[in-house]
């Protein structure tokens, strides 16, 4: 459909246009067009590269599978009420009174092939160029909401300027122009779309009017009055608390990472010690050990930081510890292959069987994106394993182009050397998966992330050989 | 009162003697004594050095000082009952069914006058001497329970051989020894007591039988209905759960450090930011910026748990993070101080009259040890000004030998050009305090703590100038 048709059906809608139809921005514009506060007319905007999803979403194919039943739900409501359009036309900032900034804004993290990051840059070209799209052709007053994770420091240093320079150009006025910030907490998964919807929020703006109307939206589509908004008294502020939050995250994996070491060493299960603990209110978020740190944020987000600090702020050190948390998150699959060659006492992997059971980073969630499980199972078939992976969320596996496995019966059909317990996902925590298992005979099973419980490394280890790490049974 | 007398007193009752009668020993015994499940005779034991807080046990005089009105109220109801009984007489050790080891087990530090660790020691002879009195005293079927913070490894490689080595000696079986391990969360302050005795409690002994001991005797102490026990399989786990919980805390802390620093070259008021992301309920323990870590575990477990990983576990590595989490915290007050003068640009401190507003290293206790106030302080002296000290939990700051006023009314009627905020007890937070200081004229104030609001800096900045910490107003 052509944006005009769109706004003819929907005239009288105010029109907001989401740019970035990814993870957050193509659940975004369901949220923002099953309002129950305001009727919408949503348009989400992609690079023509994505033409497949914009495709997808105009022809009743949503293209984020999800565990949450919300998602298709709001997905089919918004198809039922005709508000939501997708397209590559950058003429659609045009008609927007509010627009969502949903793009990404990546670093390039210079590893070698053991994990270790050796360097890290930030190129914000990518980015520059999407707030200049916006710039050259949005309205003077429009409310340009970013809510991508961004150095601390950008909303002023960066989106302000480009926009005030484009407007310029197109002999506008800059005065009404208003830029806010806030951003999500979206959680992939079983809870997607409450997550965006029914969770706190921050948010700030790069004046008070900008702040008001940043308020005024959100209230629209968030339940503001169980979650109340926090507001803070600037952008670099609410950018800082994002980033922060997920250096916090990135850096509490990292310390439960060393003591899952020290407790191989000492023969202890950490885990056991890891719930003794939680029963402390102060120390409830204590993390287990596990393969890894994946997905977009935790895996980067510090490492904005600390770049801003020095590139923003002129500051003299960068975040010594925030830093160090990616480095330590970074290693964690390739501790757990070790771990595994170890333990098992393997001399080589040379036409092993070894089955995956999960590729993504999360539990119950369909997200590859910088999965710990891709250097471990690049790290197997580099050894000359031959490696097969299940994963009930992911049919290929994008980042590394290897087709996943849905039939589980099947692969637990056949005769495997090795198999991983790899992501956590509910399904693998099934009784007569274990039992399955459990019957065949001298394969060994590698539990990267703690599911097992204690009757099922029993019953397991009757014809197996289990390890899991972080137990202390090295 | 010889123990003889004591023993007479108390007939039939069962004897616990407890080991150290410091924060955790002294409230301990008292705690031990007002049981409600069992009448036990109690014997605090303690050295000969520590002569004082024997003969005020002994004297109707409870050695620590507390805001928790039920420890004088355990204390009285104790000299009631008759019950208790404090000594240094080694032989108290042989009616015991229980002794629980409240000792201490120190770090040695090797820092600089900045605050750098340099490097440090664990010299257990200390303890190891200590438990040999036990050895050479006790019942060969008594319990053990050893409650002193020590290196992952220590009951099984040190306690356990000692005590044996000394049974032998008496030709004594060592087959009916038991060695518990659970450690307390005792939190001096306001809820002293009801930290000891209602809170979550992690054991574990040297085999099944010890064990099961520890349990049946910690079930008469502690309201385990309401705060079940957790057993953990072996001493190593339950000895490392409790170095990892504080070296958890440590590592908190020392992660809002950095952040503090990069709140103040962005201009953004930190503690706003912190408040904004604890509504997470999987970030409500993210810490506040402040003058630093003190008191006598997160200051030195960390050391405790990397040094044991070494000495006690063979590893190869250190733990970096934890280390690191100590370093940064001890570094903490330094920067305290380095903040002062940047933020007021005092050129020189000499003859520059400073009231330091609590000594203590926690809010409403009377507790100096390992304060980070003591650091800061010595930087005003060290750089010649005339600095006093108030602090309503504190006559005398034993570590420095200074006296402390416990006079705030006299203080604030003084003429000062610098009063610090340096504890958060509640009577500075006070509405008349900051009335009284900002009445003063040309005085400066700086709030280490965060513990002033925005309208009290409103009302203090009238006359005054207020800088605090990590509020990004430097």
């Amino acid at each position: 459909m052509e944006i005009k048709n769109f706004l003819e059906i929907n005239k009288n809608k105010e029109v907001v246009v989401v740019q970035g139809l990814g993870f957050v921005g193509a659940v975004m514009s369901l949220v923002v067009s099953n309002s129950e506060r305001k009727d919408y007319a949503v348009i989400g905007v992609d690079r023509k590269e994505n033409i497949e999803i914009i495709d997808d979403i105009n022809n009743g194919i949503f293209p984020i599978k999800s565990s949450d039943p919300k998602v298709e739900e709001y997905y089919q409501n918004s198809i039922k009420k005709g508000n939501l359009l997708a397209t590559y036309d950058t003429s659609a900032y045009s008609h927007a009174s509010v627009i969502i900034v949903d793009i990404n804004l990546d670093v390039q993290k210079n590893s070698d092939s053991k994990g270790n990051l050796n360097s890290f840059n930030v190129d914000l070209d990518p980015f520059k160029n999407a707030i200049r799209t916006i710039g050259k052709n949005c309205k003077k007053d429009v409310l340009v909401l970013v809510e991508t994770t961004v150095p601390p420091g950008t909303c002023v240093k960066v989106v302000k300027p480009i926009i005030e320079e484009e407007l310029r150009k197109r002999h506008l006025s800059v005065d009404e122009i208003k830029i806010g910030h806030s951003y999500e907490r979206v959680m992939p998964g079983p809870e997607y779309i409450n997550s965006i919807k029914n969770f706190y929020r921050v948010y700030s703006g790069i004046d008070e009017n900008s702040a008001q109307e940043t308020k005024k939206f959100l209230k629209t589509i968030i339940s503001t009055s169980k979650y109340p908004l926090t507001k803070l008294v600037n952008t670099n502020a609410t950018e800082m608390a994002k980033v922060l939050e997920n250096s916090y995250r990135a850096a509490n994996i990292a310390f439960a990472v060393e003591w899952s070491r020290y407790a191989e060493e000492a023969g202890v299960n950490l885990y056991e010690i890891v719930n003794a603990i939680r029963l402390r209110p102060t120390h409830s978020n204590l993390m287990y050990p596990g393969i890894g740190v994946g997905g977009y944020c935790l895996t980067k987000d510090p490492l904005l930081a600390s770049w801003a600090k020095i590139n923003h702020f002129n500051s003299d050190d960068n975040l010594e510890q925030s830093e160090m948390g990616v480095k330590i998150n970074d290693k964690m699959p390739h501790y757990a292959f070790d771990f595994m060659m170890k333990a098992f006492a393997f001399e080589s992997l040379v036409n092993k069987k070894i089955l995956l059971l999960g590729v993504s980073y999360r539990s119950d969630v369909g997200d590859t994106r910088y999965s710990p499980v891709e250097p471990f199972y690049l790290n197997c078939v580099d050894n000359k394993a031959i490696v097969e992976t299940h994963d009930p969320y992911v049919q290929y596996w994008e980042e590394i182009n290897v087709e996943v496995s849905q039939d589980l019966e099947e692969k637990l059909d056949m005769t495997w050397d090795l198999i991983v317990f790899s992501a956590a996902h509910s399904k693998y925590k099934n009784p007569e998966v274990i039992s399955r298992i459990s019957k065949m005979s001298n394969v060994k099973v590698l539990d990267t992330l703690g599911i097992l419980k204690e009757k099922d490394i029993e019953e397991l280890n009757k014809n197996n050989n289990v390890k899991v790490l972080g137990r202390g049974d090295i």
